[in-house]
């Protein structure tokens, strides 16, 4: 069974990183949320990354703003793959400091970033890593892009 | 068998693009390397990306510069999960132009950005993806993440 | 018979694309608008792109956002001179992601920008292209130039 | 007979413009070099831009760095195409200066920006202002951007 | 007698433009009022630059955004000091384009740049200018200075 | 007994951290010196924030370049106050991930942030530190003022 | 006794700097406010910096905005740790003033630079700092640490 | 008798600030050089700034990088016009913090900014400052144009 982590370092995100769990959920992938804070609780970090790959968890989501190290720091403490999605919080200076605390990790400590308040596309990648090798999830993927075409199809038609 | 292809947009990007493919060959994961190029080998794209799954790759590292076009349009083609590398070419305005290219797709068509210049990470978060449905690689990853933690513990008794 | 094909990513970028329109019938210039999406109908990117200067269009305008490839991906396929207009989408940067991914092209395939949300400008730009070789359009932007004068001239005069 | 203007602020933008005349030379288009500064011969750019168009020129291209205003003062005076080349001039702030002065043109004065130093884009982009009216330079378009294509695919065989 | 010019690219540019003529009022100094565009009205802002001094005017004010050539432009055709607002527009990306095409001049031309928005302190500054020869204006500098101060000592006294 | 501790992401960082080192020696404060990475040693970052009060370290600077957590990861672990030197190490975009990753911290948890390389404020800023509740640091602090002072009056004067 | 005071550069930085004032109180620790330009009230804050440090003050909070010299230069008069805390006022371009001019200081003179419009944690950064020669006040930190936690753990437990 | 003061916030910014000491020697203007630091050397920028005008000074032109305050805290203490250069220095972060920290000065005390390292401008500004209430240093303007129109001429005829 896969399994997709989607955290947050605040409730304040949850309007941004309810994307993500919204399009897992269309992709009938099983989601757990919780908020997981770097800066107020450290040690739940700690409890929630290390052992994150021992509960079942395949990927993981994780959305911060600001000084944003919660992506990052889950990375260091996770063999699994992280993906990090900036969000662009109210003490973001336009959410340059957390596109950039997120992306620039140094070697050895990668975070699959997505754009500012990317919710939709963490999910959407998360997919993507689960079906890399799932051929059902792969299948899953390429009707999704399908839906896609077709819309803009439809839309350019209306003109 | 996983297998990952590594592409770039041109042959200047190959001393950037090196350090995925090293870390790439010492997580024994098979690599293709390849020159695409979304600007001069339109059609070579389309047919990289329409057909990677189809060969058996399960992850695709793309990396670019300046006006960075290739990982999202390879995204846009292939329903496998794209790792995009901002490279700091020459014509680049001090890598601003790779990374916003790259990271700020839009909803539907995710890129997993690393930082500039970050192959080695994009292939570390490679090999992450298929140890996320591969315990032998993911153990890897776990030691190679406790090798990175020998070293700097090392380092520091030396101080 | 002249015509200008004037295409954007989505449907949400027509508030800004109409300017381009609306000059473009004010000279009487035939328009040809459409919706293609680089990231999502990369087909119909190709077949627009391949054919466009076969079928009688002789200058392509494209407006998008974010990491906006739509431009340069039509550039990279048509010999046709491509006007790039960078959409201020809801997902962009302040616009920063949608200017630098069209204006940074690689050497070899030009994307002619201009100004954030400048469609209006877009369109004189055709224009103006078209006029190079044409007398009558020629002297319509001289005549557009003198209203644009006289229109500052008046205002001066009303302080 | 085609034309296209090669003009910049200061000589010191030589090295760089020179692309630009390379390029439209080996497209056999006859280039017109000149050095017209906005800031020390405003009368020079006056008669400049005011009789271009009446000599029997199509396309001007206006390279400047800094602050500058040669691209745009020029599109004012007028009726042609003007195509703008950010220079990284030794003066400017990492090239944001320059590429911000020559794209952000109110409306009704459009400048066809190319890349910070594309001054070979700017070149290849007359070409194509010029092809969309002479097929004989479209063809010429054309068969250039296939001896890319041919480049890139030699190189990736070389890998 | 000393006289201020002040003058802008656009009658949209009035809103700021408004506290450089009233604190200049408030110093009892004569103004002018004009609109004179760079993009638009060549002719006249060669004709006002060229003739400023001849005419009894000191300084010249000048603001506009976006790629905001009017100051430099006057300040390459008048030997007066030309202190340029930089106006956040509506076509401004956050007011830097504004900024950066005023400030950064090249070597022999300069413009006295202010804030973004500041045309009250153009305003002052032009008074200061004056006032540099002028004992009399100097010394209303030096009350308006104390008023200032005595404002804030007074609100201080009021948390 | 007064007690500083110094520690940075990485031994890279050590020629930018040493001039924090050697000015709180000047100031005779004791110093302990460690590599801690928040990336690779998060265990070491745990131990060494949770116990660095009761060992009797008064005030902790840390250093780090790129997506840089170890100031606010320390800040979020420690009750004393933090000093963030954001180092402009070679994976950093020109220093500002640096910068931003370490300032713009939420609410709860400050660090106390210093200029790009700044550590020689760093050092002096722990020393003002201690000072604030250490009458013979602070009257160091005054006389380093003091000398400061002095060196710039003898160069002006060698002019 | 410990006191901090709480200066800022204009009555219209209240609304900001109010949070680092209500967190003191909350801390229990004394103190002081007052507005003190640096532009419009130079010698109140040569004043004000000269002798807090005699008048029982142990650090001093100061915020400005835009070209904000304000923390600065009562950094360059007091031996005092001073807390710089960047306002995004209504004259800045979107913050990157006030936060450059605040934390870029020269070495020699630190100011500990909180995040934009961090008021509240220049006031828990001030009690961290009087907290490390101060147990009670220490333990305070500790047990506010251990609320930011627990706030967090109840939050998601209502996920 | 006309005079200006050169003042720099560090003997480094000599190499820069050398170019408006040459300039204005060139106008045969008489210039006073001093190194004034604003966060060193407090008290001297009081003294200078606060009798420069007594002192038969009309014009101040003051150097500095990164936080840089001495322009805007001699125009806070002097009444005369203030010309300030933000100096690229070697802890500046590309020149950004030295540029905002003196352009952006608060309503009520103006700096006259000129270019990044933009010295030489600064010497033509102040003596432009000068010209405009002294026919003979308004004529030396009017040559010194005339001059650099010249060297573009003769440039442009040896292409």
């Amino acid at each position: 069974m896969n399994k997709v982590a989607v955290i947050m370092g605040s409730n304040s995100d949850m309007p941004v990183m309810q994307d993500a769990i919204d399009i897992l959920k269309e992709f009938q992938i099983e989601v757990e949320v919780d908020i997981v804070s770097a800066h107020r609780t450290p040690e739940k970090l700690f409890d929630f990354s290390k052992n994150a790959h021992n509960r079942g968890i395949n990927v993981i989501i994780a959305g911060a703003g600001g000084a944003a190290h919660l992506p990052g720091m889950v990375a260091s403490l996770s063999p699994l793959p992280v993906i990090g999605v900036p969000v662009k919080s109210s003490n973001s200076i336009d959410g340059w400091d957390s596109v950039l605390s997120i992306l620039q990790m140094p070697g050895g400590v990668p975070v699959a970033t997505v754009a500012l308040n990317g919710a939709k596309n963490a999910g959407i990648l998360a997919a993507q890593i689960l079906g890399s090798a799932d051929a059902a999830i792969l299948s899953k993927i390429v009707d999704y892009k399908e839906g896609l075409k077709a819309k803009v199809i439809e839309t350019a038609k209306n003109l």
